[in-house]
C-alpha cells in the first residue's frame, strides 16, 4: 500500500537562528551506529565515554552528569523539579522569555518565586537578586547564562557571590552558551548546569546535557518529599547514569551517539579556540552590521556573543525579511518573541554554524534584502570588507 | 587536540529484547536528512505529514495527535499528569513492572491509586476493575495494554466497558504493542494512547507516539490546576503540534524526520499486514521453544505476542544464556524484572526484528547453548522444523 505521505526532504538550510544549528557531517555519521540495547554492556561503555566528554565540556567533577532524556527545556525541568519543593522560595532571573519559563516551571512545583525582572536586552543586575534575597531563606537562585530571546548575558560569578550570602543553590541555564562562551562548572562553583544538544554543540536537539555537583546530590537526599514528575526524578536517574545502571527509562540511544561524537568534535577543536572561534565571528558579524547602519539590542559588555540581537530599522518589516532570507537564501535567522516581536531579528552563530563564510554570507543577504526594501544603508566600504574575522 | 575518546563502533546486535528493536535501514536514511529549524515552514509541514501518519497507526481522527518529546515514559507521564489532578482517583492495572510505574505517576500527582494486581505472568482480571471502581467516583482507568515485563496482554474491551460504566477515561499503555498487535484508538474508544517510537515502529527510542481524544480536551479544559510538569503539559504542546505552531520547546528533529519514515514503513506494509507478521513469526517462535522443552509464562490467549515471557528450566543460569546469546551471536533477548528476575526471558519480535530468519536464528542458538549448558531437550525433530511461521 503507498502511503499517502512521501519521502522526506527537507531544504538544505544554513541555520543562523537561536537553534538548531547546523549538524557537523561527523554527527550525522555516528548517528547511523548500529542500534544497541539501553542495557547492552556496549553502551553502558558508550555511556560513560560520553559522561567523561560532558564532564570536560562543563569542566567539572561532578560525578552527577549526564544527558538528561529530552530537550533543553527537560534539563530546565529537571533543576526546577529536583532543586526545589513545595513551599521552598527561588529568585530567578528574568531577563526574557526563557527566565519566564524557568520561573514558571519554579511556581509548578509549588514553589514560591520571586522574578527578577531586567528591561528589554539587557541582563538582571546582580545588586537586585541581593536586594530580593535579604531576610529570606532561598533555596535556589536560578540564573538564565544567556537569554536566547534577547542576546542578553548575565555575569555569573555576580551571582554566584549572592548565592553565597545566602545560602542558595546556583541554577545555570547555559542551554545557548555551553561550547560557544567561556564557562566552568567547577572553577565558577555552579551548582547546577544544563545545556542542549543543538545549539553550540551542533548535534540534533533531543537531550539536555546536565550536571550537579555533590550539594545538590546532598540536598536532593533530604527532600521531604518526591518530585512530581518520574521521568525527570534524579534520584532514579542516578542510578541509571551513575554507577549502578539500573533501567530507568530507555536512553534515546542513536541520540547518545550524536551527542557523544558531537563532544569529540569538541574536544578535538579544544574549548579555548572553540570559544575564540565564537568570539571572533560574532564580533566580525557585529562589525559588519553596524557598518551597514544597524543597531544592537544589548550594549557589548552585556552581549551573549552566541546569539545576537539586533534591532530592525524603523520601516523596514522585520518579518518580510526573515522571511526573504529563508526563501532565496536558505538562511534561517529568527524574530523577537514577546514585546519584542517585529522589533528585533536574533541571529545565532553557533558550533558548526558558527563559520566566517556564514557571517560573510548572511551580511551580503542581508544586506541585499535590506537594501531592496528601501533601508538606507551607511555608505562607505562594502560590509563584507568591515568584518574581518 | 585528541579526544580521550574514540569513534563510536558498536557491534551489530540482532535485538530480540523488550525493545529497542531494530532500526529499518529506511529510517537510518531518514535521520541523515538536512536539519530544520522547528519552526521552519518545512518542518511544520513534516509535523503535520507526521500528525497523518501516527493517525493512520492509531486508527484514529484525534486532533490532538503527536509525538510527545521523550521515550516511551514520557508518554505516559503526559497521560497522568494531564488527565489527572491531586485528589482525584485512578484504578490502574499493575501486572507487572510497567503498571507499577503507571501508578507511581499518578501519585506522584497527587491522585488516590487503586492497584489492582495480578499473579506475575497473567494479565488483570477486568471483574477486579469494576469491583474496585464500585461507589467511587473514578477519573482514569489506566490500562497496561501489554505488559512488557512479562508478556501478558489486557484485553482492552473489557476494560472500555468498565471504563463506561464508572465513567473514567481510559488510558492505554500501548508503548510496545501499538503497529504489532491489533490496536484501533476510535473504533475501541481508547481516551488516551500512547507508544513508543522503538518498538513495534523501529525506530530509534526518543519519541512516544500519543494520542488522546475530544473528551481528554475537554477535560484539561476544566482542570483546576496546571499540571506539575510544564515540559509535558498538554494546553502548552497542543498549541505547538494543533493548528496554531506557538512554539513550545524545539522538537526532536531528527528524531521525527525518523519516526515520520517508520510509520510510512508500517504504511506501506499495511496495518492488518504487519500485525499477521508479528502473530505468524511468534507463532512459530513458540512452537519452536516448546518443542525443545520450554514452557511460557503466559497462557495463549492472554499473551501479548510482542514480548513472550519464557520461563527459564530448573537448574538453568538464565543470565548466563542471555550472555551468551549476546557475546557469542551479538543477539539480545532480556531476563526477567523483580520477583521474575533471573526465572524468565523475555523475547521480542517487533518491527523490523520480527523476521522469519532471526525466529529461526534465535531458536538455533538458544537450542545450543541450552544443549552446551546441560538442558535436556525433548527429543524427536530439531526445532527448526517445527517453527514453521
Amino acid at each position: 500500500m503507498k502511503s499517502p505521505v512521501g519521502e522526506v526532504n527537507p531544504p538544505p538550510r544554513i541555520l543562523l537562528g537561536p537553534g538548531p544549528s547546523c549538524v557537523d557531517a561527523r554527527v550525522y555519521r555516528a548517528l547511523l551506529a548500529p542500534m544497541l540495547g539501553h542495557l547492552d554492556p556496549d553502551f553502558l561503555r558508550i555511556m560513560e565515554e560520553t559522561q567523561v566528554l560532558l564532564r570536560r565540556l562543563f569542566g567539572t567533577e561532578n560525578r552527577l552528569t549526564f544527558p538528561v532524556s529530552g530537550t533543553g527545556s527537560a534539563g530546565m525541568e529537571t533543576a526546577m523539579m529536583n532543586c526545589l519543593e513545595a513551599g521552598e522560595t527561588a529568585v530567578i532571573t528574568v531577563a526574557g522569555f526563557f527566565g519566564t519559563r524557568l520561573a514558571d516551571m519554579a511556581r509548578r512545583v509549588g514553589a514560591e518565586v520571586i522574578e527578577l525582572k531586567a528591561p528589554a536586552g539587557l541582563p538582571v543586575d546582580p545588586q537586585q537578586a541581593r536586594e530580593a534575597a535579604r531576610g529570606k531563606k532561598i533555596k535556589v537562585l536560578g540564573v538564565t547564562h544567556g537569554e536566547t530571546s534577547t542576546g542578553a548575558l548575565h555575569d555569573l560569578d555576580a551571582f554566584r557571590q549572592v548565592a553565597d550570602e545566602c545560602g542558595a543553590l546556583l541554577v545555570v541555564d547555559a542551554v545557548a552558551t555551553a561550547g560557544g562562551i567561556p564557562l566552568r562548572v567547577d572553577a565558577q562553583r555552579l551548582d547546577v548546569c544544563f545545556t542542549g544538544s543543538q545549539k553550540c554543540l551542533s548535534a540534533p536537539p533531543g537531550l539536555a546535557p546536565f550536571t550537579a555537583n555533590p550539594r545538590v546530590e546532598e540536598a536532593i537526599r533530604q527532600r521531604r518529599t518526591r518530585p512530581p514528575s518520574w521521568y525527570f526524578d534524579l534520584t532514579h536517574i542516578m542510578k541509571y547514569w551513575g554507577g549502578e545502571r539500573t533501567y530507568h527509562h530507555t536512553a534515546p540511544i542513536s541520540m547518545v551517539y550524536a551527542l557523544r561524537e558531537a563532544l569529540r568534535v569538541v574536544d578535538e577543536e579544544g574549548l579555548e579556540a572553540r570559544w575564540e572561534r565564537h568570539r571572533r565571528n560574532t564580533q566580525a558579524l557585529v562589525t559588519g552590521l553596524e557598518a551597514m547602519g544597524l543597531e544592537m539590542l544589548t550594549p557589548p559588555p552585556q552581549r551573549m556573543i552566541t546569539v545576537t540581537g539586533v534591532k530592525a530599522p524603523p520601516g523596514i518589516d522585520a518579518g518580510k525579511i526573515r522571511r526573504r532570507l529563508l526563501e532565496e537564501f536558505n538562511i534561517e535567522i529568527a524574530g523577537g518573541l514577546g514585546e519584542l516581536k517585529g522589533k528585533i531579528w536574533r541571529i545565532g552563530l553557533m558550533g558548526a554554524s558558527c563559520t566566517q563564510n556564514n557571517v560573510l554570507l548572511l551580511l551580503a543577504a542581508l544586506e541585499k534584502c535590506l537594501a531592496e526594501e528601501g533601508f538606507k544603508l551607511s555608505p562607505g566600504a562594502g560590509v563584507a570588507a568591515v568584518a574581518r574575522p
